[in-house]
Formats: structure tokens, sequence, C-alpha cells
């Protein structure tokens, strides 16, 4: 049985101390890593990938409920046309070559029509770089924003619980890191005290996730114009993790940059979520810059993008294609998650020692574990150790979020696998919990 | 006509200073990027996006020799297995989902064979990362070998000339950047002694790029057994950038890991010029580490992999059948390539003021000018800029590589193609040049 507490502690044997080995000569061998490779692990995938190596005691099938990954069983193909795009890109032989870093003109261009179509913002192909997946973009995104500590102390806001990557990619780079809350009671919208109290001179930006992984949350419009209200009062530009956006089913999605008249939002989106295909990394970062303040970060993402020359360059040439998706091939998609909502809702709700809230956003229930009901656990972590070994089924403890107590649900399976994996649930709790 | 120099020099335009705008609240704005994206440029992409956006004064069909890219002209067509693997995924539907953060254990794999077929060099999975292209992979493993500055000083050597990208890549590390000459009268080989005194207690890693960009050289074994003995005796690994790796003619290539029997190397290669799909973006790490020594860089590789979640899965999906093409496929690449290092070297052995060393690997010609010869033209900049007015030929001037007296010929275009290239720069060398 896999010790989750240990791995997400530290993985000693991934991380040896420095090594001197003599082989005989003057000098000794000293190789050794940078100590911010230590602070960029991505707790997500390292505990998955130790789980996984392990069988569970139990004789049912492994069901595996931890990567946010819809093509994993699959919830339901990519769009036809996207597929029919990179195909013909690939055949076609006039797509193999070095385009422009931030991206070709084309592939840029659809992404304005997108995000004009789909969010009311009006941008420029000049606002637009292209990124290897969102996580590529979050990294150009910090590396242009934080600067060298020698040069000027900075901070920035993320929210908590939150996607991990996010502080894993901060690593290397100087910035203090600043959690808000996310409150449940509030249907996870953010503590807008806590990031007016956060907030000062040196704060460089603050993200926020919206709809939120691990949350699934989906906030009103009234909610996120508090935010830029806080944002505009402290004069801090938002990121805006977008990559969720629109995969929203009890109220419309309202992207963040549609509604600011001041601030300077960087949003964030891709292919990996709403067109489910994680594995082409493919993303976009989107400059809505009201009063032209913020050129300076326009530019670095401009320069910053060429490091890497942009993203896959057949997915690019396909880009037209597939970000002309028709609105019903959406529409198929949400209902399925949103019946898994359901689902998972239901489910819960009737599983002593556990509550969540209706999600209404994202692909995602974050569930809360009454500890006061499972005496015999001792933690997230330890819950998540027992379901895997007990039932087979994998979620990702809290404590990967940052908000230990909770675990979280993927709604990405067909609906069969979520009835069978409450079924798995229940009967956990029904054997560990102590009823009032 | 464009300046040139002013380009290479300082772009104001897209680095903006500070901008503070009063939109009358209590604060202002004061949004401002790290001074890295200022150092992060990349010269090479810079020069042509800008000499490209003008048009030349003479009537000729433009020929642009700028970038790197054998799918340009196209040089020749990709690996048809290649084409066939990623339509193959595409069309197949199961290779859209998240893979391992380094790579599918099948891709893996799939470089372990290559290698071990190519090079006689024995890797062990675990010692390979595939990244987003050579210039991620270089990144990430900057970003794993230098230490902040608050934790430790530290400093890499770079070949000079050299390609423009690795500074670039460094501009948010803290390591102090140290060239090494690479001596034209030596066929490009390095300098030995410069290494030698370069090196301190310090150097993280000696960066070696052979076959060389913009050199065209092919380091005989003797010039990699000596530059093993410099790092063996200094105790520094060495990164092996041998992305051209096997594309040489006059003599075969020597993978500097077939070499070592102690110094850490990890090797740099991928599919952008061998396998001519630049724009594929596709990479990979190999660490060869004799005497157990490096395990430090190694885990630190195999966590930074995980930053990105990887390559595109299409291409890993298909990354076994591509490094699997029969080797008559490169002959026949090869073949074109010398041809063109021929043309070359005749013709600007016949034009005056100009002489090479005949290219033996890579795809490039490094042509030196004689400044003498040319009174009216200040330097390489100015060479380069009155060429593409006066004859619409774009070459990178030897500014770009750290080397002002040269300039650059990429050998990726069709027979005639560069025949005509050599008749207009011997029609521009007739025409500027004084002859003795």
């Amino acid at each position: 049985m896999p010790d989750l507490q240990l791995i997400a502690a530290q993985d000693s044997s991934t991380h040896p101390p420095v090594k001197e080995v003599n082989v005989g000569s003057k000098r000794e061998w000293n190789v050794r890593a940078s100590p911010a490779v230590g602070r960029s692990r991505n707790p997500i995938r390292e505990t998955l990938a130790s789980i996984t190596a392990n069988q569970p005691s139990c004789s049912k099938t492994p069901i595996n409920l931890g990567l946010g990954d819809p093509t994993h069983y699959p919830l339901h193909p990519p769009p036809p046309a996207a597929i029919e795009a990179v195909a013909k890109a690939v055949i076609g032989g006039g797509s193999n070559g070095y385009l422009n870093g931030v991206g070709s003109t084309e592939a840029r261009q659809a992404v304005v029509d997108y995000h004009g179509r789909w969010d009311r913002v009006k941008y420029d192909i000049s606002d637009i770089v292209l990124t290897h997946g969102v996580g590529q973009g979050l990294d150009l995104l910090f590396s242009v924003m934080i600067p060298p500590a020698s040069v000027e102390r900075s901070n920035i806001l993320l929210p908590r619980p939150g996607f991990a990557q996010y502080t894993a990619l901060l690593a290397n780079l100087d910035a203090e890191i600043r959690y808000y809350d996310c409150v449940e009671e509030k249907d996870w919208e953010v503590d807008l005290e806590m990031i007016d109290t956060l907030c000062d001179e040196n704060t460089r930006a603050i993200l926020v996730n919206n709809p939120s992984n691990p949350c699934g949350s989906n906030y009103s419009r009234q909610a996120l114009k508090d935010i830029l209200e806080i944002a505009d009062k402290h004069k801090v530009p938002i990121i805006a993790d977008e990559i969720y956006g629109h995969m929203t089913w009890s109220s419309p999605f309202t992207p963040l940059a549609s509604l600011s008249t001041s601030v300077p939002i960087i949003t964030l989106s891709g292919l990996s979520k709403r067109f489910l295909v994680p594995g082409w990394r493919f993303g976009w970062l989107c400059l809505h810059d009201p009063l032209g303040v913020a050129s300076s970060i326009k530019s670095g993402m401009q320069c910053w993008g060429n490091r890497f020359m942009g993203p896959n360059s057949l997915i690019q040439s396909a880009l037209p294609s597939i970000l002309a998706t028709e609105p019903e091939w959406y529409d198929e998609v949400i209902n399925k998650i949103e019946l898994l909502a359901k689902i998972v809702y239901q489910g819960i709700s009737d599983a002593p020692g556990l509550s969540t809230t209706f999600p209404s956003g994202a692909m995602y229930s974050f569930v809360k574990i009454d500890t006061a009901a499972f005496p015999s656990i001792r933690d997230d972590v330890a819950f998540a150790t027992a379901l895997y070994d007990e039932q087979a089924v994998f979620v990702l403890p809290g404590l990967c979020f940052g908000m230990p107590g909770y675990f979280r649900i993927v709604l990405g399976t067909p609906s069969e696998v979520m009835v069978d994996v409450i079924g798995r649930i229940q009967e956990f709790c029904d054997e560990h919990s102590v009823r009032d």
C-alpha cells in the first residue's frame, strides 16, 4: 500500500543529497542541481505516479479519478473537425517548418476570432501569444512579470485551494507566494478582504482561476466585478486562468476580461480541456489592457514567446478549423459533465461523513471529509490511500491543492463508471464512518 | 532599407520605458516587466523578422538564407514513415491524453534504441527526457544546472561563434557566461587552452555544439577526446548539443557521449534538423553518466520535465516509427547538403573578398569577409544589409553568432537556388570589392 503522506512530504529517492565521489584525480566530482529543482515539483503528478505503481488490495477494477484528463476513459471524443484538420496538415506537408515564435498569423487570428465570438472581448493579433499548453503559458507569463529579487522584491497572489502547478512553476522565480482563500460557503468565491489585505506595492499579479480546479465553481458577474475593483484599487494586473472557460452549466461563464475597463487582464486558455485534447499541448495568452498601461508586459510576452519558437506547427495549422467547432458539439460535452456533477452531488450527499457544493463549472467536485466521522482515518491523504486500497478508486487528496480535509473527483468518465465510483465511495464511508 | 545595426543593437519600440499613467485614483498604474526580458531576446529571429518586413530595392526574387529551416524551400521532404505515423496517431484517436511529463515509456524507449543504434551509447529509459524541441530542452537543463546567485556563484562556457539562443535562454538565470573560441584555422575546433583557463570551481557546464551552428564543422575524435580530458581535469559536465548529429559527409560523426568514460554528458537531439520537421517542436535529453556522479542532474531533469507535461502526444506516439527511418533516407538528405556545401565552397572561394572553410557538418557555411577588400562596407551587418537590398539574398551577419566579420549561409535549398545565390553574391562582391 503506497504511503501518500511520505510521497507528498518528500520523495528522497528522487532527490539524493549532494554526492561526492573520489575518482582518483586531483579534483572530485561535485555535480549538483539547482535548489530550485526541489521546489519545482508537481505533487499531482508525483502522487498519481506513485499510487498507480502499486496494486490495491481489493479485487475491483481500479478507477483512476486523479488526473484531470478527459481522454482517460474517455468522456467524449474530440471535435471531428480537429482530427480532420490535423490529419490534413500532416498529410499536406506544408506545415512542418518554423513559425513565428509567438504563433502564426493565421492561428493567432483564429484565437482573436474565437474570443471575440465567445467572450465578447476584442483582441488585436498582437495581444495573442500561442504557447505549448497553459503550463508553458504560465511559465512565460511568470517569467515576464516577476523580477529577480536582486532588482526588486515582488509577490504574487494565488488561490487556495488551487492548482499545484502554479506553485511548481514559480519555483525558479523570486516572487513571494501569498495565498488567498476561496470560501466553500460562498460557492468557492474568493475572500475579497483577504485579497485586499494581501496586496501591497510589491504585488505583481493576482491569479484568478475560474471556473476553478479543484473547486468546480463558476463565479458570478458580481464576484468578478468585486475582484476587479480590488485589483483596480491596488493597480495590480490579473492573470485569468480560464482554461475551463465556458465549461459551465448552471449559469453562463463570464470571462474576466469582458468586465474590465481598467485592470490589465492576461487570459490563459487552450485546447486541453474544452476541446478534450490535453496531450496536444496547445494554449495561448491574450492581453486585455483597456488603459494601455501594460505595454511592457505585451512586449515581454512577445519577446519571451520566441524562446521555444511556439507550439506544434501542425496544430497551429489546424487551429482555425478547431476553434470553429460548432456550438452543438460543446453542448454534448457539457451535458455529459453536468450529468456527472449531478450523480456525484447526489451520491456524496448520501454518503455518511462527506459533503460537497454542487459543481457548476470545470470538471471537478471538491469533496469535504468530516474528519470527526472517520475516527480511524487520520486525514485526507490517509482517506485517499485507504479508498484506493480498499475500493480501487483513486482520487487526489486536498493536500495536493493546499487544502487538507478534502478530496477531488474528476468529472471525466462515462456516467456508468461514475455510478460505480459513487457506490464504492458510499460503501467505504459506510464501513469507516461513525454515524451520530 | 532596413537598418540591421539598429535592430541588432536595440529595438526600443518593443521595449518601451516604464510607463506611468494617472487614471484618477489614489495609486497609479506601474505595470512593468522583469529586466530579464530584455536579455532574453533572440537576435536571429528579430533580425530576420525585421529584414523580411521590408522589400529590397532590386527586382530579383528574394532568397531567404537566414533561418536554419530545411523546410523553407524545401531541401527534401520528411521521412514518409513520419508522416504516416503521425496521421495514424491523430486519426486513431488514442493519443490525445496527457502522458508522463518526461515522455511516454514507448517514446523514450525509441530514443534509447535510436542512440544505441546510431551512437553506440547505451542509455537506460530513465536517462531520457523528451522536450518541446531542443530549445525547451536547453531551458530545462540550464534551469536544473544553474543555481540562483543568492545560493552560489556559477558560470557556464559557451562556444563563440555560437547559436544565439544559448545566451537568450540563460537570460533569466544567474550564471556568468564565458565564451570560448572556436578557431577557423583549426577547422573550427575549440581553443582548448581557453577552455582550460576559463574553467574554475564555479563552472557548472561546458556547452559543446557539434556539428556546429554556424560553423558547419564536424570535430575529430581526437578533438573531442581533448575536450573530455579538460572537462575531466576540472570535473565539469558537458552539455552536448548534437541536434545536427550524423549530418556529416567528409567523415563520420562521433557522439561525445560515446567517448566519455568519466565526464557526465547530457546530449540534446531531436527531430528538427535530421528529420526535417522543425515546426513539430520535438527534442530530447539523454544523460550519459559513466561514474554515476550526476544523479542530482538526472533527478532534476525528471522533475523539471513535469513542468510542461512533455511534448506533443501525437508525435510521441509516432516517434518509434519516425526513429526507425531507413538509413537510405538520411543518405539522400546528406547527399543534397554535401552538394550544396561544394557549390558554396567553390563559389565563395571564387568571390573576391570572401573565404570559407569547407563545411563538413550541420547545414551551414560560415563565410569570412575580408573587410579591407570592401572599403565602402563598414562591417558584417552592413554587408548583409546591402546584400539583401541589392541582390535580395538574406544571410545572417556574424554578429548574431557573436562573431562580427562573417556571415552564415544556410545549406537548405534546392541546388539550383544555391547556384543562383552564389551568382548574386559573386556579382555583389565584384561590384563592391577592391581587388589587389
